[in-house]
């Protein structure tokens, strides 16, 4: 782990990111000592710090301190945190302010190969997700609502749940993206009032025309994806699941998940299962 | 600072309350050595653990570790942070947990005397608060509306800003419970959808009879406050602030306010200004 580019495992007590979740975070897949999307990464964090006010490190400097830690891994996570750092009045952002940064490497998880292969039964998650514009789409560290979502599967063992927002219309997985194919068309939840824009979902996006896809940004409701031809969800590390069931409802099943899994891992953004 | 027992100020660098915002805190006075509503702010810090399923300390270890820090303070702020610790594997909280429990001492603010005598004036904060029933009422770790609230104050000078929710009803302020008296009661917004329950707030709404008042916990809306006989503000550390105008609107002033804030100052209950 590097601290501000310093080797240590421990912060400041005093950081505003353990006191109000004052920052923002990335988890990035590495492949061979090559983080992966990085641009799409860096780009996140720099205008999920510009959004909250706190200077992002320069793309220089992370690059050089995730070299170091990961620049002999094969396969693993690495963990960017940016905090703005300790001091303030209260919940009063210091003047000047001291970013911290934190770069962490983690093993590769061992999702198992049939989640990408066969797809996953996902129920829905009970608690939902409040509409927050103002921190809508951010990777910030104010994840209590992930957290207990989280809480809620421990039980069932489903490698992962389905969250609406507070009115009902479905945002995203507890970790991951949401897409669903209608004939042509590339749906996922429109994400202005909750919910994390993730880098592959970006790329997804960016790239839908090379699968005859068009995307389409939305409202999207359980039934939209209970009557899609087929649903996935995405994330940096998972790569692409698809969606077998939504609360006990059966998908619909199609090619294009597996089709959008393998060409991203073909252009490396994603890491191959 | 005492993290679990151990005087120290650095933290794991992969605790929860950094990641995730994955605790709850307390914010006590400290008068003459003694913290005010103790058994307030424990019970609170008690049902927050509890609700987010985190094991909270027992009584006896925070009072002494308070006594520690702060025996021999005449005045000062503790601040007790409790945290569901390191691990798990991502969002899922680890099994079994480790919680971890920071406690700080700070000096008393300097608010100036003037905003409990004469009272404040409180602009609306642009950004409002989003209804989350699930995490409605804790002072949970997830701040970062009442970081962007308090940011938007800075230029200003304001001491105090008032939030409404995302449907506009008048909720708190960025660090203060809210009240208005009508006649014979005494209202104070309804926070089973967003807002931090507030000790002090409790502990009016518990001795209003005192002051022949009914307390009354309803939806406030900004209309409900301009045409209220007096409003204020309370929090464990300013007591008492009578409003005189909010977002430029004068409201009127009673006898209430600085009446209230006499008697909690005499009960114990607050530090007399």
């Amino acid at each position: 782990m590097l601290i501000d580019g310093t080797p240590g495992g421990t912060l400041s007590a005093a950081d505003r990111g353990l006191h109000y979740g004052d920052g923002v975070f990335e988890t990035i897949a590495i492949l061979d000592g090559r983080p992966l999307l990085w641009d799409r990464h860096f780009h996140r964090l720099q205008s999920g710090c510009a959004r909250l006010g706190i200077a992002c490190p320069e793309f220089a400097l992370l690059a050089g301190e995730a070299d170091r830690l990961c620049g002999d891994s094969r396969r693993a996570v690495l963990k960017i945190i940016v905090t703005r750092g300790s001091g303030g009045r209260g919940y009063a952002p210091p003047e000047p302010q001291q970013p911290v940064r934190i770069l962490s490497v983690h093993e590769w998880p061992d999702h198992p190969a049939a989640h990408v292969q066969d797809g996953v039964d996902a129920p829905w998650c009970g608690i939902r997700l409040a509409r927050q514009p103002a921190l809508a789409g951010l990777k910030h560290l104010n994840r209590l609502e992930q957290v207990l979502a989280r809480s809620e599967l421990a039980s069932s063992g489903a490698p992962e749940g389905i969250m609406m927002d507070t009115g009902g219309l479905a945002i995203e997985g507890t970790m991951s993206n949401l897409f669903a194919v209608r004939g042509s068309e590339l749906w996922t939840p429109d994400l202005s009032s909750c919910g994390v824009e993730g880098v592959v979902r970006a790329e997804i996006l960016a790239r839908a025309a090379d699968w005859s896809l068009r995307p389409v940004i939305r409202a999207v409701t359980p039934d939209d994806l209970v009557s899609a031809d087929e649903a996935f969800l995405t994330n940096s590390i998972i790569g692409i699941w698809p969606l077998r069931s939504i609360g006990g409802r059966a998908l619909s099943r199609g090619p294009r998940a597996t089709g959008i899994g393998r060409a991203l891992a073909a252009a490396g953004a994603i890491v191959p299962p």
